[in-house]
């Protein structure tokens, strides 16, 4: 399958240096591009040493929409509506608060109960930001593939935003974009999309869903390096009718006037806010860059024979384990990343790191994830991946492991 | 006056490859030094691309706080009080909508017109997110020295913050932190410093001054690469009372259990929020420990020879020229950056940098700053800096520039 796998010539790409290494963590953190290092060189070697403060006019200063606009090729979005900014968590808090001053009629935000928990900790912070708001959590089974008629039927006239990760981060769930949207636009209520785990691992079509907000991550399948900028969405359309509550000076419409009187930029950009990380930034381009070389068509097609044969194997080797699969079986309806559970799933996971040479990751309470990113993740590793499973469970290697949670995983 | 300057020996620590640049530009983006290079190269190319994720517990989870331990060093306060997260603009927004619902009494929040406009900008839009608040800009005059008095004049028990750059960035005026912070505190209002042109220039003691909170920037003084992230300060006895708007799962008590609901971490690391860009954040740590290494004393001993020779070539050369000093005489009142006024500052400004390889900045309507950095500013280059604005002006070098503003400056 590697042979003919149309591709495999991206592996070389990236930065590995240890073939043994099975790496199915690329849903917390994408590989190195080879390039990446090099952008990083340039900007700190070539513009921040040598150019100094002109690198700003030079080079930095229209980084964010450059960046943007490159992102909106891969979720469906004009080179307009997108900008590189902030973190996840902060680009979220902004548009969700924005969408909650531009709907006054309806009191309630809408998520569900399988989206990441770092949305829901901002959503619980903006009922004390937001008074008179509430809560509502959809009580969906993300793995079952029912999520769209239980989260739809709970919009009503009183929502405001509905905002759920597009593709849930324990189960691998795909919502159906256009669905939830025209139900939420039905109700007048405006809908935020979490594409962390969507962007780079399936096309996105935003603009055919008639998508209001999204908001995205960098450091996972778009390989942009630890904890790089995040990215935004806004409909163009939306773009006046909202307001960042966080009015800082890169939102502004001439930044370099120091004028004392605020005033939002036109378009995308008021939706920035401080000085942009631009190291953390520049190494962005590298892993977008091959993800629209390779075209998302193409790795979607590679995503789902690759989860598809990783499921094979769970069904032949893992299963009979007691392994179970926290994943849907339908592919239409999962993402690059399949969950498998076990009790002791913890513990499996340390085993795996420590004695297997395999990174996979772990939610809580029971979930093992093996995450597959079709730029750099060949069968052979899927093959390994499965078989060092199922010889750390079937030889019981874990149990040297205690089922203590780390401070971090 | 070099040859006697016993921090002399720091130049070389950073890149420098043209020393015929006079580079009086380190208040907004610092040089590079040398070893920063080198740390994110270990972070790319040792943690990033081998490490893979497992740089997260090994490395970088706990660099915010490790960097926000070492900034303490420089500005009076104890280790646990500072951290490294965000921009400076988000981390300003995040302590003054925490100050204004920690303080429901009072309905005012004070600043200056010599403030920066970006954080002018941000408590604009937080009237807007927190209704019922009013914001009085206090008309300091920078310059003259006077802006303590009136400052402080302005606080009364209406007044639930009164925020301030601790040195302008204009004038380079410097407040009197401990007279302003007690004259807030008289009133049962909390005071928010901006740090930004005063960390690494000068000692700072908020421990000293009783200060509540404050933020600042890293790539001005601190050296620490274009956008590097900015830094946060809550005094200990105010952290449990104070909620970050931004319930981001960076400040979350266990990020990594997953649970559906936020519960602050104690300490410091509740006002961070999403995940930190670690490239642009590890760049941080040389400049911080030169400064360490350095000492602030006599950093700011060097800073005011420094601004003093660059006031005294001013009166000889500058002034009978019609360029007006816009910065206090008095060196205790004076940060590290000297500003020049001139009615055609900004053709003067694009004259140096094109003709005469000076770089200064100009801020409207009509300041040339010329910023010294001790570590690694001559009295060579304030000579330089000098004579060739001495030979712009004299031969009218600059004719030949227009007054237009150019978008980034």
């Amino acid at each position: 399958m590697d042979r003919e796998d149309a591709l495999a010539c991206f592996r070389e790409r990236f930065v590995i240096d240890d073939q043994d290494l099975i790496y199915l963590d690329g849903n917390s953190l994408g590989r190195q591009p080879k390039r990446a290092a090099d952008l990083v060189s340039v900007a700190a070697e070539q513009q921040w040493a040598k150019r100094l403060v002109t690198g700003w006019p030079d080079s930095w200063y229209t980084l964010p929409q450059r960046l943007g606009a490159k992102i909106a090729g891969l979720i469906g979005a004009r080179e307009d509506e997108v900008i590189v900014a902030d973190s996840t968590s902060v680009n979220f808090f902004k548009l969700a608060h924005a969408a909650l001053m531009a709907r006054p009629g309806g009191s309630a935000i809408l998520t569900d109960r399988d989206n990441f928990p770092s949305d829901v900790y901002l959503l619980q912070g903006l009922l004390e930001v937001a008074p008179g708001h509430r809560l509502r959590i959809a009580e969906t089974e993300g793995a079952t593939g029912e999520s769209n008629q239980v989260l739809a039927g709970k919009i009503n006239a009183d929502t405001a935003l509905v905002t759920v990760s597009h593709t849930a981060f324990k189960s691998g769930f795909v919502y159906d974009m256009t669905a939830i949207t025209e139900a939420a636009h039905r109700h007048g209520a405006l809908v935020l999309w979490d594409l962390s785990h969507s962007v780079g691992a399936m096309p996105v079509d935003l603009e055919a869903a008639g998508a209001d907000m999204a908001v995205g991550c960098t450091y996972k399948y778009l390989n942009g390096g630890p904890g790089s900028p995040a990215f935004l969405y806004v409909r163009r359309e939306l773009q006046a009718q909202l307001t960042s509550p966080i009015w800082g000076w890169f939102g502004q419409r001439a930044p370099f006037d120091f004028s004392l009187e605020y005033e939002p930029a036109p378009g995308i950009r008021r939706f920035m806010a401080g000085t942009p990380p631009i190291l953390s930034m520049v190494a962005i381009e590298a892993g977008v860059d091959l993800l629209l070389e390779a075209g998302m068509e193409r790795i979607r097609a590679k995503s789902v024979c690759q989860t598809e044969y990783l499921i094979a194997l769970w069904r032949e080797f893992l299963q009979p384990l007691g392994i179970s699969l926290n994943s849907p079986t339908e592919s239409a309806k999962r993402g690059s990343h399949v969950s498998f559970g076990h009790p002791d799933g913890l513990r499996i996971d340390k085993a795996l790191i420590e004695q297997m040479n395999v990174i996979p990751d772990f939610r809580f309470p029971d979930n093992i994830r093996y995450g597959i990113a079709p730029l750099y993740t060949t069968y052979r590793e899927i093959w390994e991946g499965v078989a060092r499973l199922k010889q750390v469970v079937e030889e019981k290697l874990y149990e040297r492991y205690s089922s203590e949670k780390p401070e971090v995983t």
